[in-house]
């Protein structure tokens, strides 16, 4: 379980439920991970943007990972988000993840501030040294508005700074030529590179980030069905590529709940972890859907639209 | 070989060989037609962005159709780029393709003008109706900077508008929506859709874009290596998924012949063309490695990363 | 009225009527250069943005700047937008306008190919040697989607590649940046640099763009109300900014006729064109309100809007 | 010296002096506000862009606005930007603002997490109720990568959640519909609408940006010449643009100095930053020229341009 080992399977990244009040619903936070591990997921991910680690504040950051870093209980490994503007912040996040018990951290590049890659670069040696825990870069444009150049994360892989990617950015060309640049999807245990983690952020195509070469998926719609992400993993590492494809396809067809919340009402973010949050209700796992401020909440049409896809899915017992 | 038919298998987007007055090359242009069909593609895209369409003026777009189309001689068919701003402009284009006795029609949404998706889905339907040519909608994002939305091209496959996509916007998650959406990977043609080609311009994850249900690949590099693409595509169909990934890898350190000019001294369009172009001279099929105006040449030390290239991934002999 | 002295003044680029089949309609456009010349403007500007040059076909365009020279007759210099994708592409349109009897030309660097800022300045370069014309770079990031930057079109201010700018980057700083390089608002024509006319596309601030050094503007909304930017232009020369302020409030009060289509429905560029053509049709000067293809047009409501624009700023007689 | 008056004048981002280690130099920060005040500025803002706002950790944030607040020890009045990715992290900033003693804040529209324009409103009422100061809206969507809209900042002026706006978004034609749709230049105070303060953060059209209306200016670069941009402010004031645009391209030929570092080595941001401190040194405001982790510092030669910029300028003497 130690995660400066290459880190593998699917390690999805945890919801923090919240109660009416907006404060973290830790029984049912504590339920979430239980609902995840009994999946048979092989990793978490606190503080991720699919846990609104943008929306909580410091001290809810802490009970929140607190509290899976308890629940796990050390069956799988905890990474810890570390999600602010710039390296002094980043820094200060790292300090309290370490003290709650993370395996490892998971930062983005430098946001708000234009940062050029070489401070990128410095940023990321800078968080691996001070915080003495492995380090996952996050790469998230839509948020962070700059990418990760595979040149760059090819540097900080080969250097030890990294020992891994989690890549949201949807350029799979890119990590295709990082794959093959680190000795290619067979060799790269084996290379000049040490071990480093690939794991995919694209959930509606984890079939064909692991026949590339990826080592694993955080998948935000894990949340709602673990299950069905260990059963598509299974399948890939398996060689069953058709059955991947089949469950690949139920979860692409399930993550239609994302567009509940109408789009001239809502954020997409809003309406998506809305989405995870009723569904992961509707299955009897957290108390409340509650989101965070300023988030506008699903209205009782979207939740339905989420409820019929839990059916649709089987999820739920068809009426 | 009728392209209402869905079009499967590797179409490559023709590079528009130029002598060093900036004129097409017609002698050089048929030996590629000859190199690509020789390779075993599966159809030829004349006039698309790697064929410099951008730079063509409309006679010398008309000379290199001709010319693809008189050199293809039926063997595979020919879908011709029409690629201007808006829906006149297009149609003009079209009218001369016809005439030049092109297959079908390979069209982006309006650019430079800022349009609504009403608009692009009007500027579609117009262009099918009036063209009387099976058309494929072009999304290049990164050229039209916009994306066609997959329920947009779900609206235009389905009432028949669209006979295909050529999907090079990177996005896989929304194309594997459309996929699904479509009936699935196995169930497009009998769904309720009529039947439609999705070929994909992600040439370093064809593999994976394959396994996930699109119908083909439009790979510029695929002027370079067509055969390596080809065997590529019969792995997949052949079920040999290890095959198919080693091919693929390959392809993908091949690729890094589109990063011999600097960044800081040239454009990625005019490394990239210069380095197929180059290749293709290097490999004896065209006469020179000129590009249209205002790209900027490939120097020297350029060329001889391209060469070294080749040599690396067994185009040349090994020196 | 040589345009090679420093062009100074309003300068609208002109509206290209269209008939009900949406032909260039040559009587309508000629009483637009009418209104145009008669409200005391200083230019006209065929084939811009405004002027829907990105919609249409060669021929539409010949005929379109033929009459506006035609009509113009000698007493203000004519531009012709020459927009186009890359250079040879331009290169045609400069010869057809140059035919046609303009007297300066006015190109965006390239666009749908990604450039590097030495081949833009290539392209400036070619395109004014080769055309023989004085040549005005034309400064759109919102349709060419990238930046000219201050450095560049110094470069080519001082070298005699460009006799002017038309910005219509919004981007104020930078414009002011390149006036104090270039030596300043009142320096200008005595420094090293040879005369170079400076023309903001923002219609919405031009007393402020006046006042800082710019010689003229070209504002798509004086198609509509040209004396009303004569009257503006005066008013700063004649250092009245009071005067100067209230006709420019009153302009902007008016230009909320653009927003005539719900954003909802239609794109931007076409409820800005429709409003522009209706306004001109209520008015009286041109026939219909036509816009190309795919344009959505206005319907009743959005053209009531207009007309309440009108009698608002003392253009109709309010009822 | 109520900010809940509309605030008007010159109201520098204060930057925030770090000492070799990192922390804030609480000592240089004091002599930094004389500098300002004794300029003749007429409010300060705290923890701004400049300020590295996003640089500094929490507590760090506590002891530059506590400096700021006592150091101006009422004369004028403190705004203190509570920046943060969204609602609930930026309320916890607001109380600790409020508690420092600060006069009104300055609040982004979320970002990180896309945000529908509904929450971005929801997320200023929230803050303005909460919080219980006078709340300045921030628009700078270089770094939060959205743009407030003309039509939510009037909506939000006008129900009085905000008491002004500072316009960072370098959108002229935007803040001039808004000027003229909240009663114009002259009108606004009188108007339906709550007295509502613009200022812009555009430092080099100050003169222009007066003249359409706006009340004052949030110049970055008045940390090195407060003196010059009051007298900017106060020839505007007066009546006398020619001073006033003499002035203005002064203080732009001096901004020249935010360009000492390459622009291959470094960040935009850094280099700014890095050159407004370092001239502080120059001038003996403060010791250091230090910027936070991990903006690459200026090197000697970037130095060396920064202090020929302010000889030019007059602020050092010309040896």
């Amino acid at each position: 379980m130690s995660p400066s080992q290459p880190l593998r399977g699917v390690v999805p990244p945890v919801c923090t439920p919240l109660d009416a009040a907006g404060e973290v619903d830790t029984a049912s936070l504590a339920r979430l991970v239980e609902h995840l591990v009994g999946g048979g997921v092989h990793g978490l991910f606190a503080l991720g943007s699919s846990s609104e680690v943008a929306f909580l504040t410091d001290p809810q950051r802490e009970v929140a990972l607190r509290t899976v870093v308890e629940a796990a209980a050390g069956r799988v490994p905890v990474l810890a988000g570390v999600i602010d503007m710039t390296t002094p912040r980043v820094l200060a996040h790292a300090e309290a993840a370490r003290a709650a018990g993370a395996d490892a951290l998971v930062a983005t590049a430098p946001f708000y501030a234009r940062t050029h890659p070489r401070e990128t670069a410095r940023h990321f040696r800078t968080v691996r040294d001070r915080s003495g825990l492995p380090l996952y870069a996050y790469d998230l444009p839509v948020s962070v508005h700059s990418k990760l150049s595979p040149a760059l994360v090819r540097e900080l892989a080969e250097d030890g700074t990294l020992a891994g990617l989690k890549d949201s950015s949807g350029d799979e060309g890119s990590l295709r030529r990082l794959v093959v640049a680190l000795g290619g999807r067979d060799g790269r245990a084996d290379g000049p590179a040490p071990a480093f983690s690939i794991l995919t952020g694209s959930e509606l195509t984890v079939d064909a980030a692991l026949l590339a070469g990826a080592d694993g998926v955080v998948p935000g719609l894990g949340n709602v069905d673990p299950a069905g992400y260990v059963r598509l993993y299974d399948a890939v590492r398996a060689g069953d590529l058709d059955r991947a494809v089949a469950e690949q396809e139920r979860l692409v067809a399930l993550f239609d709940l994302v567009d509940a919340g109408p789009e001239s009402e809502m954020g997409r973010n809003s309406s998506a972890i809305g989405a995870f949050k009723h569904a992961l209700r509707l299955l009897g796992v957290v108390a409340h859907g509650t989101t965070a401020a300023p988030q506008i909440p699903l209205d009782e049409t979207a939740v339905a639209h989420v409820e019929a896809r839990l059916r649709a899915a089987g999820l739920l017992p068809v009426r």
